[in-house]
């Protein structure tokens, strides 16, 4: 069940780059939630691949709706989610099927399961996020509904500031290379309460969450690294205003103020540079990408849906969760603890 | 559930920092592993307050084997593990159960469970670790069994190097206050095929593990948040060399060379300097802390044994899993997958 | 995530009566195991409706493999199984849209989501068991490979000794009514050791994935019921003999001899003969199913595959569990505990 | 992770026959329920060993509070609680440790974990239901909030009905033998729309709890087996009459009338009367049951509020999953669907 994520809110996904399809199936999603392909296909068309600067691949990425809604509304049945891949050409990578491909999964895949899934990566390809853009599409619906948002923003590619975006893209293009790069993603109305200590403390599960994306490499919340170079007077958040070096979270659990985190992300490890590596026989092989491979010289640029649809997820099935014990007379709070002075001095 | 961790070497820890005991149910360790109390007092020792420069509460920590061990064997039953608290003295907090503290968790609990277990923090004290380092104890013991080992270290103190450890915590404890820190662990040994794709893969267990520690605010693994500095053709780690960006992991799954994390900790809540806050009706009060309250200046401190014990926990984990789908003829295989060519091509 | 069941092969189901697609996400299934369309669409075959004394829904019950094989053998990556819906008319329920329907789930879902799927039931259908039986044809064919196999068989039909069955059925249909019946699965090859106690014995394991099965009200193992009326002398068995009371398992492991359960199936809730029932507003109404409702007048009949599916996908499951306990130099025990004598004897 | 169930009020149980203490962590329990150490004793008491026609056994059977109550009241962290084993004479059990046991675990834990724990049948032993009836006394606890209850009756004892309780009790004994039982339990109070399909259906979970209780071979709900002998005609409860042939639950869900549901208990195991069986090294030998071994012999009859203790835990695990999804404005539901003409009429 390692396909899986989330308690009560809970999400499948399956499907290989080029295989027939990839898709999802979230099962414990509310009822009577108002739900149709377009509102999906309005995420799915945000990581599109075929946009400029990204992979060259031509995919429609058209949702179907193959359960767990009718009357256009939610039933409470698990919904499975399909989107069909069509743009498929494996033939350009049989050259290279023997090949372990450096900084790629390929080599452990092999290590694990006994062979690879040469085909455009198999299972372990991006193209795994559309489902997770899909199903994020869905959660973000429903969180929606109680006032939350989540929004991701590129900080910096290729150890640049997002502005220079295209500049150090078109750079490592020319020479054949690929750029990482730092995303942040912030979440607004999240209420205090979400977020379950000990073990599924809300960073805790976002991290989990973030770090599941293929070439992230680091999960930060709030300060972050920088925290390890403050004082504690410093760190601690004042009640009644903005600071928020908390990241929303405390002892794992939302305090009412936004989420704020930052992910990582390397350089995609396909890259048009020949590279030295072995094929699998052990032999020492000049690995030299085919014409016309299709990848994203930075993963980072179509990846600010996937993140915020992680968050998403995320965030509903904590929300779910928070709700089994919220006391049924209690609706949910919105208001940060940072305004509790004003809240409780009424 | 929110307590528990791991798949099939599944812990669950319960305890308050002023209650009577701290302890953990281990449900899922192997039968017939040769235990005793003195292994895991052993660890116990190494996170023991009351060492120089932390909290100078005293607690012999000494576990009690409550189930689960027989002739000194595990049995395949669940082992809880006890360990008492003697050193309690809740009176020092009262004058302050009413005040809200900065950073601290005791404002997100009482708006997610209606109260305040003001003794000390409750669940939400750093002491629920003990509990941690003992289920460790046993995990380190089982995959140590398979060549692994655990170590982790203090790379960075208050933004200095940890080989100025003592002057940065004097500095902060002469101005009441604390300081954060980084802590890298490695492991050793890890076989490759531990991690299981998409959403239990390795790094990202790691994470989450690791985060559900108190005072962790960021992650990495490898080149980390440096990778999204670098281009593709730096951060592909050659097969046959020791480069080792991935930091043991690729596309979720180890890859047989050492798993290398560093985990940042903020500066501990707790500071002697006073603080402006709220008490729980909104009024703002000054905090300070009462003479003689027990904390660590520095959290990190004491945080190598627990960081350590997550990440065996872990390991366990993986390798049960793992092991339910190794064909019984292939024994675990130990060389890392760098060295493939030497392997194959014998 | 309650359209889950399993722990390492685990299974998800999706899809409505009267929707496009039946299917399931297979997790967790080992890599390497040869799998073709054509092996589960013979298992499909075995529940088919349109057959005699059953529904006279046409479908053709074909499925599609959406991932996790790839040039015939499952990859490690999750399995989806679609069995597209063909033969849907919705229109014969319209109505009765309105009415509950006794002994029917459509009152209780409408209690519980706000709502009626009114199109054949919807996700309460009978027709969610052809993706467990596509699921089982994977499982059985990966215990299958173990030596074990699984094997159902009617021996009650509407009180009477399945032999007469036809005549049974004949009747209850000319009176515009239903049967219920008995079904017996004898699980053989089945090693000692499967299950884990204590709440997840093997028996409880299989309780619970039975008692799924729409139209259940029953279940037994080994004596079952009689036990309550048997002496501890009589129903201890014996080993090195071959009785049985025990039903192939004793505090929830597996003993090594064949498992014996029994399942009762209650009388179909959708009969011609009209009935008093409710409307969703509470009027008291007649209930009559439309000329060409279409319905097995006995569940049972068509249950045979879909109850050894549940089975093995329980053994399935429970064998990759034993697996990552079993140490790599013990093949899995075929001997029963019976034979033990003979076994230790040599 | 085989000794916990339930999703969200999730328990875990720890502690053999004859080790230093049996336990249960309560998980998921809702913070600000009123709990005592009295009120679970009042439980204990109900099943203690040592009352007429029971076990010898002499054990206080006390509960302590290690964790997740403060003031009298719960927290929201998980609740530890401990029952000391006081009367523990192993030497008992030393002449026979290396026989197998006909009817009884101790040969199955031998095939699965390499060794015999024979000190009073260890984790095997039926003492793990005190902890058991101690969860289910928070549990009962907190569903009694809800105007939940939940009741169990010995309903027939060695093939007679219970009134003959005494004499059957004391024939068998006299015999050196045992007897089986049936025990009826009915819950009353819940709420239309507990359950959750396909996999988590309310009966499913129940046949889960109940089976995985020492000694039980069946388990049936409303009319059980007896369904399989009716017409659909004879069992389709009409809606507005207090028929129950659904035992309450319809689908999988709840209707709101009561749950009704049996279970078989076989004969006890251990009997005073010599058998044949084998030794550890597959000897055929005669089995004795040392004088002074304390034994059941019939463990129905104090397995009521253990029965009872099993279902008020599903009942309180399935109760915070619906409130989960129920809309915060909507209260529970009291009323069963049986009258919803009423309800709905108004």
């Amino acid at each position: 069940m390692s396909n899986s994520l989330g308690r009560l809110f809970r999400y499948t996904t399956f499907g290989e780059s080029h295989g027939p399809a990839i898709g999802v199936v979230i099962d414990g999603c509310p009822a009577q939630l108002p739900l149709t392909c377009a509102e999906i296909d309005k995420e799915l068309v945000r990581r599109r691949p075929g946009q400029p600067l990204t992979s060259p691949r031509k995919e429609p990425d058209c949702v179907e709706i193959l359960s767990g809604v009718f009357e256009e509304k939610t039933t409470g049945a698990p919904i499975c989610l399909l989107i069909r891949n069509c743009d498929v050409d494996s033939s350009k990578y049989e050259p290279i099927k023997d090949l372990l491909r450096p900084g790629h999964a390929n080599s452990t895949y092999l290590a694990k399961y006994g062979h690879i899934d040469w085909r455009g990566g198999g299972r372990a390809s991006a193209r795994e996020t559309v489902a997770r853009v899909a199903a994020g599409a869905v959660a973000k619906k429903y969180i929606g509904q109680e006032g939350m948002a989540v929004s991701a923003r590129l900080v910096e590619v290729g150890g640049k500031d997002a502005a220079h975006l295209e500049e150090v893209i078109r750079d490592a293009l020319a020479q054949g290379d690929s750029v990482g790069a730092i995303v942040e993603v912030v979440a607004t109305g999240v209420p205090p309460g979400l977020g379950d200590p000990i073990y599924e403390k809300l960073d805790a599960e976002l991290a989990h969450a973030l770090l599941s994306l293929p070439a992230t490499k680091g999960f930060e919340i709030g300060s972050g690294f920088a925290a390890a170079r403050m004082l504690g007077s410093e760190h601690n958040d004042s009640f009644g205003t903005d600071a928020n070096c908390a990241g929303g979270v405390l002892g794992g659990i939302s305090t009412g103020q936004p989420l704020v985190m930052r992910v990582a992300f390397k350089p995609t490890s396909s890259i048009a540079k020949p590279q030295w590596t072995l094929d699998i026989e052990g032999k020492p092989t000049l690995l030299e990408l085919p014409q016309g491979s299709r990848h994203d010289p930075c993963v980072a640029l179509r990846a600010l849906p996937i993140v915020e649809a992680n968050v998403a997820l995320v965030l509903a099935d904590r929300l779910l969760v928070y709700k089994a014990y919220a006391p049924c007379d209690r609706t949910v709070q919105r208001q940060p603890l940072s305004t509790l002075g004003d809240r409780l001095g009424e």
